[in-house]
């Protein structure tokens, strides 16, 4: 049986240890490479940060798995067993450009279940998390359970892009419309943050991949918002997916309302 | 003739004392109320900060005059004489909601030129200045001269809202497309602060009163930046206007390729 605790106290070592490696890395200079297109970034300390956890699992858990952002973990074709899903930097667009506003996510599963949630704000020296069933926290603050909000006073995290293709069937439309407003961070583990702690009501997004929302699900997941695709399904942990967000309540009403004729 | 080393360094003090007050209230219940339709917002601790500013500066500098957003300040006509122009709480939906990602802004003119800025980030307690001819600083880091960027390479801030008009005169869709990114972060002083520093390489608000833009105009110029309306008109510092603030290079092209006809 994996004793949670023992993790727990690892895990927070191991990402003061990444912090600082990064936080020391911007006085060097950045190798900046693309992926799938000219705007999908990733840099040299995307890669060391994501080895330095997967080189510290492998030593000290060898029998739990690992799928990271940048493939030095393993293939993981199902949710068996224990499963790290880590995105070293997340948000390294706002790494490149502004040097903060990006986070470290972990989320530690095991057979499919949420177990620990991690969500770094390196520069800022502030991490969310949480152990399920034993709440979340900013620090050393417990987060107390979302309470319900109407449409009409939601502030909610999406990015512009989401309303340049400016159909009749753009349901984002009318939903900026009726909020109180809306914000745009670059970072799913900031946004998911921010949901967590109440400063957005939601978060949506067209499509996250599993270590854009891992650590974060567990965590909103723990103070009582709800985390599902834009359809209102489960998350397939495996799998890229559009991702909505919010608190309880008006989760469902921005899908009823919203999504729900997609 | 003025002494602006005593005045910036009054400033400078009275932020601190501001920043202190603003910082305990979090404990205290706000009282929220709506100016000019239901999302715009104001507490009792805008107008207190407000009224501590008035106060120390009409004590201090009894000659200088006040244009203040909660209107405890002078009503004014012209920019002759020495004018300061002070938001108390620039970002008042983040401070209700967020209790950060809001700041105090403040910008002193001589016979409508612009001597000294301040963009104070209260929770971070990041201090963003600058005295006219003597650079820009972001705390005791003093701050380069902004380099240009490409379209292509951009960062940008606006917000969601400004792509809800969706026809096809809306010219912020194709800017929106051809930019590597977009932000949103609800305070305009928060978005001067990040095109001083260079972390967006430019921000864009379809209309700012004096006050969200009067103290960042004085810190962006301070750098190479450039401030105008979206036409690339001077600002008037006694109107409400729409605002185009960007890197030097990257003003001109947005100006010429996405707001010339508008």
């Amino acid at each position: 049986m994996v004793n949670w605790s023992i993790v727990d106290s690892e895990v927070k070592e191991w990402l003061r240890e990444a912090g600082k490696n990064i936080i020391a890395s911007f006085e060097t200079a950045l190798q900046i490479d693309t992926k799938a297109d000219a705007n999908d970034l990733v840099t040299n300390i995307d890669k060391e940060i994501e080895q330095l956890f997967t080189n510290h699992i492998r030593r000290r858990f060898p029998s739990h798995k690992i799928l990271g952002e940048e493939g030095f973990g393993d293939e993981i074709k199902s949710m068996d067993g224990v499963i790290w899903i880590i995105d070293p930097i997340d948000g390294t667009m706002n790494f490149i450009h502004q040097q903060r506003n990006f986070f470290i996510s972990i989320g530690i599963f095991e057979n499919g279940e949420g177990k620990l949630g991690y969500l770094y704000d390196v520069v800022h020296n502030e991490l969310y998390f949480a152990k399920r069933g034993e709440g979340a926290y900013w620090d050393d603050i417990k987060l107390p359970m979302l309470e319900k909000v109407d449409v009409s006073e939601a502030v909610i995290g999406l990015s512009a892009a989401l309303l340049t293709s400016n159909d009749s069937k753009n349901t984002l439309i009318p939903l900026v419309k009726d909020v109180r407003g809306t914000r745009s961070y670059g970072s799913a583990a900031l946004e998911f943050a921010y949901v967590a702690t109440g400063r957005l009501d939601a978060y949506i997004s067209k499509m996250l991949s599993p270590w854009d929302f891992a650590g974060g699900k567990i965590i909103v997941e723990e103070v009582g918002g709800v985390v599902t695709d834009l359809k209102g399904k489960s998350l397939n942990l495996l799998e890229k997916s559009p991702v909505i967000v919010a608190k309880p309540g008006l989760h469902a009403k921005l899908i009823e309302e919203y999504f729900q004729d997609n």
